[in-house]
């Protein structure tokens, strides 16, 4: 890769990369074309010298009394991370949470495309949702290989996490995000992400506390 | 608060904390009573030293040669954090996220419970989900005060998501929550946390990047 200047970039780095991009997009979509650091990250809720260090991996991209080219710096981005493109991902457990995002649109603009649903309730499959046949989990190996799917995203119950996450494997799936509340077991060439909302509840409960306790 | 050594945790160490709890809570219901550093590192994914260090913000409570008592280290955190009691809050946009929400038994049992949920739809006012039934968003202030809310939930589509933020916080919500993937405004008392899948997505679709990049 020609723009980017270290191939390891800190996992708190690409978490904020992420908020980035999504202000960086709206911020195109709002014709924006130049923003200062200041600007940006006062945006973000991140302090400035932070973002200019994040932003150095990427090269030089701030223009000095200018600020940063939104359309560049946006590009840029999800250049280095491989989100310039479209991923194909498997959503495995069609309950409540699998329907939100199935028919949640900023997975599709932002590059992820879920190509496929798959559940193992007899009662769910042949459904269709967010016009998406429920396919039998079973089927994944062959459906993976047919739809071009690379990324699984795990939606079931946590007791049904692992088994998901086997068929996953066994479709020779290359990375999972999984939403359930519990740990999985895969094999280490396999990149496992844990969706977990509570540390932002833990958060505002002990910011609330803290000030709390200071009245 | 006499076992918090220091008032300041890292908003990186609130989210590794919420890791252990979800994993302590997991252990202690497979009626496990002790676990080694080293065994908790390898179950959360940290390293062991980082454990220890995250701990340590809550006095001595390694036992050497022996490891942590679940239970006493659970509720340590729990008490530690402001999560040892039951927070009520509101949701605001019952649509197929706040849905999966209200539905998700998990909030209750880690102490979030949903006490109203409010949409500004008419047609949605007076349904009832998961148990609760949708009130109509104008009332949020009269409400929040009648059911002791204290944390605000969005779950609205991003164009909304200001909007039910002004409702929160005439209401005198003391932290919000949000799912929409925007920015809202709200004055400083207030504590904000962005709920975004992204960087997950992203860290998976950069991992796989590499890896091709390399073979």
């Amino acid at each position: 890769m020609s723009n980017l200047k270290s191939e390891h970039i800190p996992r708190a780095t690409i978490q904020r990369l992420a908020i980035y991009v999504q202000v960086l997009e709206s911020l195109r979509n709002d014709n924006v074309e130049v923003i200062s650091s200041e600007h940006l990250a006062r945006i973000c809720d991140v302090n400035p010298s932070q973002i200019r260090k994040d932003l150095a991996y990427f090269g030089e991209f701030g223009v000095r009394g200018v600020g940063y080219y939104v359309q560049d710096l946006n590009s840029s981005i999800k250049k280095a991370l491989g989100v310039d493109r479209t991923w194909n991902c498997a959503l495995v457990g069609v309950g409540n949470l699998g329907r939100a995002i199935l028919r949640h649109k900023v997975f599709k603009q932002r590059g992820f495309h879920i190509a496929g649903a798959f559940d193992c309730d007899p009662f769910k499959i042949g459904e269709v949702v967010s016009g998406l046949e429920v396919i039998c989990s079973r089927r994944l190996p062959e459906k993976v290989k047919e739809l071009n799917i690379e990324i699984g995203v795990i939606t079931t119950p946590p007791e049904r996490a692992q088994r998901a996450a086997n068929y996953l494997v066994d479709a020779n799936i290359k990375g999972i995000i999984t939403f359930a509340p519990t740990r999985i077991n895969v094999p280490d060439h396999i990149t496992v992400e844990y969706v977990d909302f509570f540390h932002h509840f833990f958060n505002v409960a002990f910011n609330i506390t803290l000030k709390d306790r200071e009245d």
